[in-house]
């Protein structure tokens, strides 16, 4: 469609680079941004990777996504973030989310698999040191655990936010990985007398269970009967 | 009890290091075997962490204990195995495993938590070469993701297991770290009309999806049955 307004719209996936590009199964890796936002923002804890003393690290930790930038919250005492502060141009981190959606149990050991969807994000981390902006992403950590909570609580105050450190790492260098469909079997075993198929694995919440001594009046929120 | 043989068992915890006692919320961290071993067994994946070029790369992989023993799989032409296999005296690793169990919602934005349970395991992986124990890693790894499950399949041969790849990191420089409980807010704040209280997420399976084709006969095996 030459000279439509189509062919300037912005990229609708990320550039692999080498360290994007998986050495197996390149066919269950995407690029696509859909899919890596799909996955960010179902997930609840990231694996936040980096190096310490020429040594790995990899900690769990709440996220959240705003467009095509992740922010990463902790202590202003926690090691990455203080890292991050001191860092220049930025910490080289790897973020991961991953979901496990299902056992694939095949008539043979080796095809036993998992279907799971997962992201891995490289690059820098950098300190977000604009008020604006810490605001911005400490809602978004709110709202990325349970949509629309941010606006159901009370803001952090400023002795809270000055307690609480959050680092920026922008949706440049990223791909999805991904396992779906069900088991795959070498033809010669499929007389095997083994039970094979998909274990869906459960998903979302079970009942609410509210805090002793709420205030009077206050029943379960929308937002958390929705799912 | 001096002179008893209780005073010679071995130790029960792991020795905290440098790296493995948090600058923050010490109260939540563990070195106890037990627990440490529990959290590992109930996981479906881990989070790799390795150094490549200088910069942290953070894989999701399927992997089970042995004991105080790790073991990993992957394709022989996957980037740590291959790097293992070339790492002398082995590739320093950062494995960890996180459990998400409920989302605390205070009344405040800042006292919104997670209720989670994850272990970190520092180390050095080594290549597993011994057809013996890359055999028990191999099954260890499919009775991880159903136990008693490697009994009922067909096992791997020479082929799939010259194709594959195995991994040990030994359980040695290990903490665990984890929530509990319910929420905590500010005393100021109890009073506040939002809704407070811990929302557990979904655990278990769903009802297992056979494949076509089952040879005649083939039930659900139990051990898909109990939980």
């Amino acid at each position: 469609m030459q000279g439509t307004r189509e062919t300037t719209a912005p990229p609708a996936a990320y550039t692999p680079t080498e360290r994007t590009v998986p050495t197996r199964s390149p066919e269950r890796a995407s690029y696509d941004k859909e899919l890596v936002h799909a996955i960010l923002d179902e997930g609840y804890v990231c694996h936040l990777g980096f190096v310490r003393d020429g040594a790995p690290v990899v900690l769990p930790t709440l996220y959240a996504r705003v467009g095509e930038r992740l922010y990463v919250h902790g202590s202003t005492g926690s090691r990455p973030l203080r890292m991050t502060g001191k860092a220049e141009p930025g910490l080289p981190v790897c973020l991961t989310v991953t979901h496990v959606d299902a056992l694939i149990l095949a008539r043979s050991a080796f095809h036993h698999s998992i279907n799971y969807r997962s992201v891995v994000v490289h690059g820098l981390a950098h300190d977000v040191t604009d008020p604006d902006e810490k605001q911005l992403a400490l809602d978004a950590l709110v709202d990325h655990v349970v949509p629309g909570r941010s606006r159901d609580a009370r803001p952090a105050n400023k002795k809270e936010s000055a307690a609480t450190a959050v680092i920026r790492l922008d949706l440049d260098e990223v791909s999805a990985k991904f396992r779906t469909g069900g088991v795959i079997d070498e033809p010669e075993d499929l007389a095997l007398p083994h039970w094979a198929g998909v274990v869906p694995l459960r998903k979302g919440y079970e009942t609410p269970v509210p805090d002793s001594g709420l205030a009077p009046g206050t029943e379960l929120p929308g937002y958390l009967t929705q799912r």
